[in-house]
C-alpha cells in the first residue's frame, strides 16, 4: 500500500521539487565541487529514487545538475581514502578486506540502479561535462537530452579501473553501435553533444541548459498526464524484457497485464478517446 | 514431413497470394474498419503464418494492408466487450477470471509471434497510420519498409495500458536507440516515416505505397531465389541467437549446421558460383 | 602467472609484429589466394590470439590483411573436400559423421572467438572485399575502421548455408539496426563502406588502406598507453555483460573490481591526474 | 474466460472420466497393443490435457493404463514407417527432411508436455511394464504411485537412440540421485517398483493396480477439495521455479500472487479454518 | 569494511545471543502466539540476518523457536487486515492496489531470503509444528535438524493460496524427491520428523528439542572454528551455483577464489595441517 | 571426422588401457604420493579425457586409482609454491597476478571438466580415502561405486579455501539432499561408504576394491555394447539439460536427435529387437 504520509525529500546535496502535475525535479547540487560524486551524493540519489518508487504523487522525473557542469565524476579525494579507495592498508588480509569492499561496490551500484528500479520514467538533462560516474548515472535513466555545450567521457580507464557502476552493462544496450561504445570505453575520449546525438546516446540537443531543461520538462509533463498504471507498467516491462528472452518477456508481460487490465484507467481512456476528450487519471 | 496437400489460405480478413517464385503476399483486408485488429484478424494472421511454416512453397513473405492505412490498432469496440475488455463483471472472482484472461493474452501473443516463428523472412510494408498493435506486428517482422505517408505510434499508454503483444520485447531489439524507444513508448507521440528511417525502425522509405510494395517484393524475390535451407536457417539462428548468449548461440548454430550441411544446396551453390551460373534450389 | 618466455608468433599465413608500446599488428598474409580462409588461416588466427591473452607485452591489437582485399571468404576449394565440405561420403553413417563434423565447427568457432576472449582490444582495418567469414572475423573485433574502397557481404546464403562462425550471433549486437542486419543476411547484398559507417558497422572510413591503418594504430597506441588492468577489465566486462542481464553483469563486475581495485595503477593514475602528468603503467 | 461449453473427451485410445468432485481419470486404452504409443495415442493425450487446462471442472487428474501393463513404449511398427522412422528415403535431401522431422519431434514433445502445462496436478498409476516413452510420460506427471508388479526401463538406448520426449530433461529433476539416473539411462536396465520407491521415482508402492489406483484417487480427491486457485497456482509456480533461479522464481511468484490474492478463496479458507469447518471452493 | 561498532541485536520478538567462538543463536520468541509470523517477526528476522552479513564476529548461526512449537505459520489475524490481507477494499483500483501489494510481497520475501544471503551458514532446529511460513524459513536455511516431535506442513493451499515466500522455489532444491515435494505441497498433509529425515528435509532427528539444539550447536561450533573466508565463500558459491549452469558456476568460482586465495588463512591452514596442529583464524 | 591415427595414451602418472569391447580403464598412478594431485596429474587427466572424446574406439570409461587410496587430494607441497600457492610474492601487483591466477584456476577446472565433456560415460571406482580434489573429480563422473573401506571428505575448508574445481557446482546436482551437501561442505567431516550410498553419492558399495572394479567394468561393458550414437547422445543431452530449463532442453534434444535419427543403429536395433537377437554397433 502506498505510504500514508508523504516521504521526505530533504537532502543535503540534492534539491528535489515536485510539480502539481506529478513531475519531480531532482537537481544534483554540489556545484562548488563540480557535482563530484562523494558517497553522500550517491547515497542520497539512491534514497531519493527509492522513495519515488512508492510515492504515488511522482509520475515522471527530470534529473539535472546545478552549476557549471553535470558532474566531474567520482569524488577522487574521498575515494582515495574511503572504502573504494586506491590505497588500502597492506596489513589487512586482502580476502577479508575484499569481502566488505565487494559489498560496498554493490551498495553503490544499488543506489544508481534505483533510478531504473523506481519504475517512473527519468529524463536526464546534461550540460557541460559528464564524466565517469556521470555516464553510469545517465545510462540508468530512460531518456537523455543535452545542451550544446555538453560533452561525455567514459573516464574510468584514465583512473586505472574499469567502470563498475553500470556503464559497461547499460551503455551498450542504450546505444546500438558497439564499435563506438568500445572506442569511447577504451580511449576515454571526449564525445561532444552532436556526436552523442548521432549515435543515439541523447535524443535531442538544445542550444543551452535552460532550453534542454524546458524540453525535458515538457516531455515529462506529457508523460505525467498519461495513466500512471500504463506508464509504470511500460517502464517496468521494458526493463524486464531487456534482460530476458522475447519469450520470457512475453510471458511475464501477459501475467503483469492480467493484473493491470483491472485498472479503471483503461475504461476511462477508451471512453475519453471515443469522446475526443482528455481523460484524467488518479495517482498510482 | 511437409504436408502432402497444400494448406488453405482462404481467410475472411486476409488476402493471401503466392507467386510462382515462392513469395507469399499477405494483405490485411479490413479497410472499412481501418484494419482494426479484431480477434478474427489476429487469429487469422496466426493461422496463416503457422501454415507458412510447413509450406515448402513459401520462401519469403510480404505483409501489407489494404485501404487508407496499415492499421488503426486494436479493435476497441470488440476489446471493450470481449475477453481483453476493460469492463469486467465485478461479480466474477478476480483470480479466476485472471486465470483465463492470462491465457487469452498468451494466445494473442502466440498469433503475432507466428510471424517470427514461421522461419521464412517477412517484409512489412507500411503506409498511412501504424498504431498500437500495428507496432507489435511490424516488430515481429524481419525487414520494414515504408511509404512516405507512413507514421507510427506506440499507442497503448493512451488507452491506459502497457503494450503486451510484443512491442516492449522486440522494439528495443529492432532499434538500437534506447532513449528513442522509451520516448515513443512513454509519450505515444507520432513518428513520421523519415524519423523511422533515421533510427532504423524501417530500412527504406519510398514515395508511396505502390513503390514501397514493389521494393519489398523485389527484395523478397531476391531472397526467394536463394537456397531455402540457407535462408530458413539464417532466420531461425538469428532469432535463437538474439535470445541467448554468444556462446550458446554458437553451440546451437554448430549443431544446426551439422544437420544443414548435408543439404545438396551447398554443393549446387558452390558449383554454380565457380561456374558463374545461377543455381536453382528446390523448395524446402 | 605470465609465461616466462615470450611465445612465438611465427606463422605461415599471418605476419605478426609487436611495437615497443604494446600494439601488436596481425596481418592476414595470403594475398595470392585473396586471403581466403583455409583451415591453416583460422587455426593460426586462433593460436595467435590465444597467445596474446597471456602475453603481458600485448596491450592492444590491430588486425588487417595483405594484398587486394581483406578476404574473399572461406577457401571453397579446401572446404569442398575437407571436414566442412559439401560432398560427404554417402557410405558413412550421417550420425557418426555428424558427431565429428560438429566438433570441427566448434573448433573453427573457437579459433575466431579467440579474438574476443583474448581480453585485449582488437581494431580491424578493412580494405577491399570483406566476404563471408570476413564478417564473422570483424564482428568478433572491438572496433572496425574501413578504407573507402571497402565493401562487406554476408555471403553465406549464396553458398547455400547459414553463417556459422559468429556473424549471426555478433553482428546484431554490433549494429543496432535489426532491419538492416536481416536485410544483408538474407540477400547477401554488397554494402559499401559509406553505408557500413551509417549503420555503425564501422566507426570511421578513411580514404585508403594506409590511412585507415594509421588511424587504427593511433587509436591502438592511445589505448596501449592506459593501464592494462583497466583496459583488459573493460573488455572482459563488456563481453560478460553483453551476455547477461544488467543485474548479473553488475554482480560479476563488483566481484571483478574487488580484485582489480588492488592494482597499483589506480593510485598511480589518480596521482598523475592530480599532478597533470602522464602515468606509465607496467605490462599486465 | 473458461469455455462456455464443456469440451469433448471422446477419444479412440483414451478413456476419460470426470467425477463430481473434480477428479478426471484418463486411462490409456490400447491394451491389445500393450498400450504402445502410436501417434494417435500421444496426439490424443496432448489434446486431452490441453482441454483440461481450460476446463474449470477438472481439478486433479489420475492417469493409468488398461490391460497388462502401463505401456510397452513407442509403437515401433508405426515408427519404422512414419515421420520418426528409422528408414528414411535416401533420395530426400537430409537437410530438407530434417527441417520437418524436427518439427515432428517438437510436436510429440508438446503433446507430452501438456501433462505439465495443464496446471492441474496429475498422478500417474503404474502397473506392469513402463518402458521408453512411458518414462517420458510419468516424468511429466506430478506424483507417481506403483503397483508391486510395476517395473521401469529407460529403454531408448536399446533402440539406438537417446530418449527425446522428456526423460533426459525431467527424470534428473524428479529423482535426486544422479548416479542412479545415469546408470538406468545408459544401461536400460529393469528397475523394480521397490527400487523405484527407494530412489524416489514413485512415492508409494501398493500391492496391486487396484489398490494403487484407489490410493491415487484418494489423494486426488483430497487435492480436488482444496481451492483450485491455490492448487493450480502451486503447480504452475513449482514448474516455473524449477526452470529459473530462486530470485527469478520469487519475483514471478510475487507477481502471480498479487493477482491470485484477490481470490475469494482466501477469505473463505481463513474463515473456515477459524470456525473449524470445511470450506467449499467453486471451480476455476 | 566491517562496521566499526557492533550492530544491535535488540529485538522485540527475537532473542539473539552470540557465543565467544562465533556462533549466533536466534530464537523466535513469540510463544504466546505460537510464534505466528506477524510482520514484526519477519521484519526483525530480515534485519537480524542482514546485520549478521557484515558482522565479522558471527561465523555460524543456529535458528530455533521458543515455546511449544517452531511456528504455527502466518499470523492470520494480522494478515486478514494488513497489506497481505484477503479482504481488500473493493473501492480501490485493483491495479493500483496490486502495484503496492506486489512490493509488500517482495519485501516479505527479501526478509526471509536474508537467511540465505547473509553468507554465514544457518542451522535450523525444529520442534513441534512447523507450518506454512515455517517451511519457507527452514528451506532458506542451510542445514535442518529436528526433534522427534517435530512435524511439517506446507499449509498454504489450506488457506487458499500458493506458498509465496520461498517454499516453492527452495524446497524442490532442498529435497531431491519431486514426487514427494508435490504431494506435500498439493495436499498440505502432515509430515512427521521420521519421514522428513527419510526424504532428506532434515539431516538428523534427535529425541527432543534440547538434544536437537545441542547437536546443532556442536555442528555450528565446528563450522565456526574453520577459516571464515573458506566457510563464507563455500556458502556464497553453493548458492550462486545452484542458480546457474555448471559452466557459469565454475567461472564465477574461479574469479571469487582468485581474490580469496590471497587470504592468510590458506597458509595458516596448510601449515597447521602439516604440523598436525589446529589453526586459529581471525574473524572476517 | 575421427582422427585417422589412434591418439597416444602414454602418460607419466596415469595408466590407460582399452579393452577390445570399447571400455577404457584409467588408473591414477602416483601411489607413492597417495595419488596427490600435482599439476601433472590433472593436466594428464584433462589430456586423456580430451582424447577420448574423438577416439571412436572408446565407448565407456572406468576411472580408479592405484595404491592405498583414491587420492589424498591436492598436492599441497606443489600448491604451496606454484601458481595456486598460498604464498604469493607481495611485491607483485595483486591485480596483475590475479589476472593470470584466474586463468590457471580455469585451466585446472577445464581439465577436470573434460571427464564430463568427453561425452563417453565415466564410472568412478573409489577405495580408501577420497579427499578434496577427489570429490571434484568423482562429481564430474557419471556413476560412482565404492569399496567398503572408501570414505569421502570435502576437505577444502580445512585448508582455508572453498572448493573451486567443481564440487560446489556438481555435488548438489549429484546428490539430492541439500542439507547433507552443506553439512559435509562446511564441516569437512568424514563420510563413510555406507552413508555415501544412503544419500546417493555412490550407486553401489562392494566389499573391496577388486569387486568394486569388477562391478564397474561389468556395467561399463554393458554400456559399451549399446549403440555408441545412443549412449553418447544420452550423456551429452543429460549434461545439456541439467544446465537449462526443461523447455530449452527439449528444443536442443529435438535438434540433436533430428541429426542422430539418421544413424543406421536405430534400424539395426529395432530389427535385432524384433528378432530377439543382439545387434552389433560399429564404433563412433
Amino acid at each position: 500500500m502506498a505510504a500514508d504520509t508523504a516521504p521526505s525529500y530533504d537532502f543535503g546535496l540534492l534539491r528535489v521539487g515536485l510539480s502539481a502535475d506529478g513531475v519531480a525535479h531532482v537537481e544534483i547540487n554540489r556545484p562548488e565541487a563540480l557535482n563530484a560524486f562523494s558517497s553522500q551524493v550517491w547515497q542520497e540519489l539512491g534514497a531519493c529514487f527509492g522513495r519515488f518508487k512508492s510515492d504515488g504523487r511522482v509520475r515522471c522525473v527530470v534529473l539535472s545538475a546545478a552549476g557549471r557542469m553535470f558532474t566531474a565524476g567520482l569524488d577522487l579525494k574521498e575515494a582515495a581514502t574511503g572504502p573504494l579507495g586506491a590505497a588500502p592498508d597492506p596489513a589487512v588480509d586482502v580476502a577479508r578486506r575484499g569481502y566488505y569492499h565487494r559489498l560496498a561496490i554493490l551498495e553503490f551500484q544499488d543506489a544508481i540502479s534505483a533510478i531504473e528500479t523506481c519504475d517512473k520514467p527519468v529524463i536526464a538533462v546534461v550540460h557541460g561535462a559528464c564524466l565517469g560516474i556521470g555516464i553510469d548515472v545517465i545510462s540508468a535513466c530512460d531518456i537523455r537530452v543535452a545542451a550544446e555545450d555538453a560533452f561525455f567521457v567514459v573516464k574510468e580507464v584514465d583512473i586505472g579501473m574499469a567502470a563498475d557502476i553500470g556503464t559497461l552493462q547499460r551503455l551498450p544496450k542504450v546505444v546500438g553501435n558497439d564499435s563506438w561504445v568500445r572506442d569511447v570505453c577504451y580511449t576515454a575520449r571526449r564525445v561532444p553533444a552532436k556526436e552523442a546525438l548521432l549515435v543515439g546516446l541523447v535524443s535531442r540537443v538544445l542550444p543551452d541548459k535552460a532550453e534542454a531543461l524546458a524540453a525535458a520538462q515538457a516531455t515529462a509533463a506529457s508523460i505525467a498526464a498519461k495513466s500512471p498504471v500504463a506508464v509504470v507498467s511500460t517502464k517496468h516491462l521494458l526493463n524486464y524484457s531487456r534482460d530476458h528472452s522475447v519469450r520470457e518477456g512475453l510471458e511475464y508481460t501477459a501475467l503483469w497485464n492480467t493484473l493491470a487490465h483491472n485498472s479503471h484507467d483503461m475504461a476511462a481512456a477508451v471512453m475519453a478517446s471515443l469522446q475526443k476528450k482528455r481523460a484524467h487519471f488518479p495517482n498510482l
